[in-house]
């Protein structure tokens, strides 16, 4: 029934936009559109018919796959997708969910009602992606929720071109204990469960007949990790506890303490020092306990063993609730998949600066679940030099460099920051200076120029932000596909022919907050612009309120922090 | 430690309110305040002080034991509340919460939010009473979470005064299978997990590779009980389905159904005809399959199976989701209680009409865990003739009856209602005429005339508006408790000396609402009085946001229903 839908479908695809699906035949590799497991059951007599719509398939409704789905408007693709979570989250609010100073309805969006308006035919599916086969061309999915009689409901989806974007896992670090008695901050239901723990600890804690030990240990809060999600978490938990907590249980305030554990020297060290000296300071004076240099080696079910990083030293405390907020990790499906690709050595999955997953031509992964592995320079540099000698002399004249070097600089962008920032000043002088022109440089100079520049390589930041930016860059090569194949708009292939379809993807830094409770905030703005205090905390407001995802969570977090500022925040334990 | 606290506290109330302390010698009989399990464990070499604070056990945080703790300002009673819900719900709009038409949290206060402004010591702890022990005055409770390394906490509070408002369970009339596979509708937690299922099984249902047969399955919701709560909970799914999710999820609309079950012949049988009429066309418009005289008998995982009531036909029909909504059962804890005061053979807890558990006297039962048992006219016809007859003629003279014919109505409500009704016209005649007064009536004269006047005795129905008016009630006499020793103010005891202290518990019905979806809600109002459509939603709206607990969940109620005018209702599955 299903499958003939689906042909039908198709077929009228095939007569509205027939110059499309044309091209698509030369990619169209498998068919049978969306096959269930069992192939037996399939009643369907007619034959596929040959030609039909691109078929895309997204893995994963975060901020990457969301981001995707918004900006993708071309209606020749059918897209699917998939993700155990039928909603969007706005993660950046997740710590304030914690302590319920926004509800967690006021941070997600229903995916349906986000891709419902498109122009695009777009299907979901509440299931999570256990396998990926990128031999042909399927993804393996298994429903959330189990089908009475039949346990969970498994099936396949083929697909032309693949979106990976499932994000990552909390990274453990194989420390033992963690995954057992560690509460995490990557989902929603994170967040509600860690305030319902917060709420539970008060309550335990005033029960009659328990020793102060006990009520001690009962509000013993620890947070692992110094980056901006554990130190937003502390310091709302601070903020709940001292603006709520303590007036409707008296008794527990003095008992309370709130720890925070990091292993490197200071904390929110990715951002400016200014920054991490004041958050420093005022969870001083907050009497938050910050431990530098002090390492987790073993969480028990009662305890939390560290290790000092200066000297060795072990420490044990007992714990009420321990929020494990430390780096990510790759997830199972991911590293299997890894495996598929000749990726088995890497850490993290990687792709090229188009998103798309090296060794394959149709599968893109984008977000918290991979890392754009930057071409080096130095790698591609006798193809770059042979390219720009184009009248194969063995030497480049200035006008040689002149005429490629945009395409080098799109290419690889470690050198247009190199130029930038005035480090390869020899070189970026020959170049404006146009009585120049005729100098010659042989490649053994080029190469000595451009020696140091791949250290320029980093990593992007695993947040958010980025994410946003790769779906949304991602959507709009999608969009322009057909066209760019026409006329590539990208810098020029120094290792083949002609020109890249698109420019690679840039990722655009539009600065960072660290909220640090009590109405403050800092921020590091583009162009190491340092922002902290209270109007850093309105503005954070007012950024934040604008970026969500719709006008209902927009108004509805509003609505959240009115109410906060007017009737506190709730602690009924529900 | 806690013991020589509490002492210490006790001590400070002596010397504070004296005079009150000194009456509550007679009072006191055990002595030891709060007492751990471990009574090993306590340190205190002080012997307790003989005078204290009368403690008040409040067991449950529902309407009753909330609106008794509301209106409870006497400042000599040390109050203790044990509930296993750290807050108070307000239950009539939990049918909205189920498909999210207002969030749970606008519809909870925290008890300890409500009770912290009051100038009554309140004392509050998060367990369960698994326990009462009548003879030595103490109840037994457990903490709700496990404490680490010793399970659930344990513990004993002493008593004076015990009030049980402890709610009641769902009845599910032994049908088998109802409590494994049925979603009940009684705490908030219920309603969540119903808002989840509805989501689960539309994603479930939109799942690739199902058949027909699953979906339809999957998408068939029954509601087991035709009451205002069952009613309302069909009208809000309805609503949410046809206004929200099949916009959402086009392809699962036609194989939606919901059922109403009823065993009676109508739904909404406690309401006047109009009203049943009125529900039960709109109902079969709206597509809503309403089944009366249907029994349930069994649930399994897949099907439920009823009993027409006509001709004993047995039917099955498989099932996505069932609610079950009929009536209410007793708590084992209340059930073991009535064996220890000789009410083993009672189906539920009696009180007398000024809420004391009956062959007790130090021990209240209000809202749905008890019912009151209203003293029956012919059962003390001796006394009351005795008491009136002051001159011990063998007769009343009507001018001797005039003299107690309010005490008489005060404490036998039956006669107030039946000589308003006109029922009683001879003896009204003779009571308004003076130039009767010295007509005499013997003994079995006004038996006669009082025969029928015990059928008028009806039990409160078990809604939050008998729960709240007796937690009022009931706080109205702990306030007064002391003034009406001195002067009662109740009715002539006639089969005692002098007058009761309070006078008893009197129910004001001031309507009831049924919400039928659709912006459409009856009501039956004071004097039989029924209002049907969108006017009185706007009614049954003004009314429910007035009623509310506190500003806060007022203003957050009121905030949901404009979000879901403006907004729609949310589907995320979390």
């Amino acid at each position: 029934m299903k499958a003939i839908k689906l042909f039908e479908r198709a077929s009228r695809t095939y007569s509205d936009s027939s110059s499309f699906s044309k091209l698509l035949v030369v990619f169209t590799v498998s068919g049978g559109g969306l096959l269930a497991y069992a192939d037996a059951n399939s009643t369907n007599p007619i034959a596929p018919p040959e030609i039909k719509k691109k078929r895309v398939v997204v893995l994963g409704t975060g901020w990457a796959g969301t981001s995707f789905l918004k900006q993708l408007d071309n209606p020749s693709y059918d897209v699917q997708v998939i993700s155990p979570r039928n909603y969007f989250a706005f993660t950046p609010l997740l710590p304030s969910v914690t302590v319920g100073t926004v509800e967690p309805r006021s941070i997600v969006e229903p995916i349906r009602n986000i891709v419902k308006k498109k122009n695009v035919d777009v299907h979901y599916w509440e299931a999570e992606c256990f396998k990926i086969d990128s031999q042909s061309k399927k993804v393996h999915c298994r429903s959330n929720q189990n089908i009475d009689g039949k346990g969970k409901e498994e099936f396949v989806v083929d697909y032309d071109y693949l979106v990976i974007a499932m994000g990552a896992r909390p990274n453990t670090f194989n420390t033992p204990g963690v995954v057992e008695h560690c509460n995490f901050l990557k989902e929603v239901e994170d967040a509600q469960k860690i305030r319902r723990s917060v709420i539970d600890a008060f309550e335990k804690a005033s029960l009659p007949s328990l020793s102060d030990e006990e009520r001690q240990k009962m509000l013993h809060f620890v947070v692992v990790g110094g980056g901006p999600t554990g130190v937003e978490f502390a310091a709302e938990l601070h903020d709940f506890v001292k603006e709520d907590l303590v007036k409707l249980y008296p008794a527990a305030g003095k008992y309370v303490k709130i720890t925070l554990l990091e292993a490197a020297d200071h904390i929110l060290t990715m951002f400016d020092k200014r920054i991490t000296e004041f958050a420093e300071d005022k969870f001083k004076r907050d009497g938050i306990d910050v431990k530098l240099g002090s390492m987790v080696i073993k969480v028990s079910d009662k305890e939390i063993s560290t290790k000092a990083r200066v000297n060795g030293q072990v420490a044990t405390m007992p714990y009420g609730m321990v929020v494990w907020s430390t780096g990510i990790g790759t997830d199972p499906v991911v590293k299997d998949f890894m495996k598929q690709v000749g990726q088995e050595t890497r850490r993290v999955l990687a792709t090229d600066e188009w998103l798309r997953v090296e060794g394959t031509d149709s599968i893109y992964a984008l977000g918290d679940c991979a890392t754009i592995n930057q071409r080096r320079v130095m790698e591609d540099i006798d193809s770059i030099f042979k390219k720009a000698d184009k009248d194969n002399s063995g030497k480049l004249t200035v006008k040689e460099l002149q005429e490629v070097v945009d395409d080098i600089c799109e290419r690889y962008p470690q050198v247009d920051l190199y130029l930038k920032t005035k480090k390869l000043r020899n070189i970026a002088d020959l170049l404006k200076d146009d009585s120049k022109s005729s100098v010659e440089i042989s490649i053994e100079e080029l190469k000595t120029a451009l020696n140091e520049v791949d250290a320029q390589v980093k990593n992007l930041p695993a947040t958010a932000q980025v994410a946003a930016q790769q779906g949304a860059y991602l959507a709009k090569c999608f969009n322009r596909m057909e066209e760019a194949e026409k006329n590539p708009e990208g810098p020029l292939r120094f290792r083949g022919e002609g020109r890249h379809r698109f420019r690679p993807f840039r990722y655009k830094h539009f600065g960072q907050f660290a909220p640090l409770g009590g109405e403050q905030t800092a921020a590091q703005l583009p162009g190491d612009w340092v922002s902290i205090g209270h109007s850093t905390q309105w503005l954070w407001y007012s950024v934040y309120a604008s970026k969500l995802v719709s006008w209902r969570t927009r108004s509805l977090v509003v609505t959240d922090w009115v109410k906060r500022f007017i009737f506190g925040r709730d602690s009924s334990s529900i």
